[in-house]
């Protein structure tokens, strides 16, 4: 998507492609990140780069699982957190850890599409159900999705690509769920919350921290997106205390964590992080992103489920493939991904981490689009 | 490891412990590289901190394969190039790239022991060989054991646990074996050169380029070890522009980047290794820390191949058991890794990246060590 947006760009100029298609935020880092980069560079710290535990710093480690503690009322303490490569790097690890050949683990559709790849590296297999027409979680059908094979659900809010945040009563019944069948099958069936985007929600909206609701869970995320450092690859897993045997489950994660390669998470991101978990990107800017695009895209005839969080809208296709709405929107230099790409044909992904300036100047080019395809119907 | 040594210091006093494990150098970055984290911090570049091609920065492949090309003579381009989570990390994404399930990888022991799970773990069969007495690669084993199913050779100069070096003639002799054994079996047998010491050699020894040597070679290294930045995890992968078809190979590796997680490799890293390309820690430094060592330990009847390169010695245990030798050293606060943790029983590792009063002060320890072992014998 890269390439394309590039290649575009080349022909008609930066500023009349209007490129959707990326969940790499334009923002720069909040200005605590780099006034505490400017410190620590001018004023390093001896054997700063040096390995340190693979399971990363005691020190950041022990901030992290102070805010999940207020956050959750658990007893999250630093020996439940493991510092990763990003939350991609923490499902690797994860799956690594959990999964023998032949277990299976759920995704609700849409997904964001590497988590296949997450599972069948480490020998898995993905199952995919799908969510509700609200995108909120369809909780029968996970039930009935649930197999003795079944080792994992993945569930991920504020959701890539919906935008829908999960109730704290959903993931109430998810536990409920999740214990249920563990006893049935005699076999732990952990639930695997992917929540890089947590701290980017709106309307006084609050994530149900996941920790205080599920017991079996482990929650992963990055600060790719609250702290727009994706290109650093800094982000942990935290572990339920109240699993049972954690202290194995976290000798395991942090073995994975080491022979996959990553070995630990970037010692210099670590130790910068560990006084900023407070901190964000400016959320309220995001906030007016999405209302400018939603507000002009529904007055034009497009339907969407009104997000709640994180930096995506996921609106119905108006034509009936995907592909062919995403090749209409091309000609207007709009980009954004097909529906299939998260496993949901129908629909279209448009990412608004962009400067408000082209979502302005975009406006028009969508309003020529909705004529063409004789919208509102 | 880590724990162990800490456990010791607190009991008997830092200065008191002589801990020899770690490859994890107590050097700091050479100075070019702390003022150019000094720069970009207090002038950051607008966007350094996103997502790039799953490869890499341009500049910084750019900048590597100028190097290569003109270390080897090869035309290495930046399209060669693929920016990864260490040497670890690009390991892991190599095998993810290249192995079918039930394909063998043959590795000359004594050997690093994560290789072997950096194979497993993308359902490959490690094949261990014993290198030749004087730890250089034994051409004959290596050839009688590679079979069908032989995917890739890997080799380590100069090595990790020995610090010998591989000769040109040797590579010449592997690129030969290595041609034959693929015509015979009609497939791609790749040669995989970890070589995160290449530029930590003594005496005026250079390291033989590979990818001058050898066609069919990929080489995987980091800046842990050169540039003293282990925890940092910045390292690359560079293919050999000779092998067929090495677009496909390079697309494929820079996919497995992708998913396994890694994505990409440290934005600020790569931004920082980019321009020093040619500097290291003090090479010299090392190499007195090693005539040091191993000019005492010979003098006490200790016996071992005389390293060219790295920061390790690999003595004989003079104990039948490495792992006896091991705990008989432990008591004279002396902690050194047995060979059987390399493959290779009866000898031991020990790791002087490590600050020179140290080893000073550990001397009179290895002679009591001695001294009860009955040495010289």
């Amino acid at each position: 998507m890269f390439e394309e947006g590039g290649r575009l760009k080349a022909i008609y100029g930066a500023d009349k492609v209007y490129d959707f298609t990326l969940g790499n935020p334009t923002d720069e880092p909040p200005q605590a990140f780099r006034q505490a980069l400017q410190e620590i560079a001018t004023h390093p710290v001896p054997g700063m780069h040096r390995y340190m535990s693979n399971a990363g710093y005691a020190e950041t480690r022990g901030a992290i699982a102070e805010v999940l503690r207020e956050d959750s009322g658990e007893d999250v303490q630093a020996d439940h957190v493991i510092m990763t490569v990003g939350a991609g790097g923490g499902l690797n690890v994860i799956f690594k850890a959990l999964l023998d050949p032949e277990d299976e683990v759920i995704i609700s559709a849409p997904f964001f599409v590497e988590y296949k790849f997450y599972i069948t590296n480490h020998g898995g297999t993905p199952v995919v159900v799908q969510s509700r027409e609200d995108f909120q979680l369809d909780l029968e059908a996970i039930g009935a999705a649930i197999t003795e094979k079944t080792k994992a659900i993945i569930i991920n809010s504020p959701n890539n690509p919906t935008g829908v945040v999960y109730s704290g009563k959903s993931l109430d019944q998810l536990h409920q769920l999740v214990e249920e069948k563990s006893a049935q099958y005699g076999r732990t069936i952990y639930v695997v919350s992917d929540e890089p985007y947590a701290k980017i929600v709106y309307d006084q909206v609050k994530v149900p921290p996941v920790l205080g609701h599920i017991r079996n869970s482990i929650v992963v995320t990055s600060h790719s997106k609250d702290l727009a450092l994706p290109g650093e690859r800094i982000g942990y897993i935290a572990v339920s205390p109240r699993i049972d045997q954690v202290a194995l489950l976290v000798d395991g994660l942090v073995f994975c964590n080491r022979i996959l390669g990553f070995v630990n998470a970037p010692a210099l991101m670590q130790r910068l992080v560990a006084g900023i978990q407070r901190e964000s990107v400016d959320i309220q800017a995001y906030q007016e992103k999405r209302d400018l695009l939603y507000n002009h895209l529904t007055s034009i005839g497009f339907e969407m489920v009104k997000p709640e969080g994180a930096f995506y809208l996921f609106p119905k296709s108006p034509l009936e493939k995907d592909i062919d709405f995403v090749e209409a929107a091309q000609k207007h230099n709009i980009l954004v991904v097909p529906g299939s790409g998260f496993g949901q044909p129908g629909y279209f992904r448009i990412a608004y981490c962009v400067d408000k300036a082209m979502i302005e100047r975009s406006l028009p080019a969508f309003t020529a689009l909705a004529k063409e395809l004789g919208l509102p119907k």
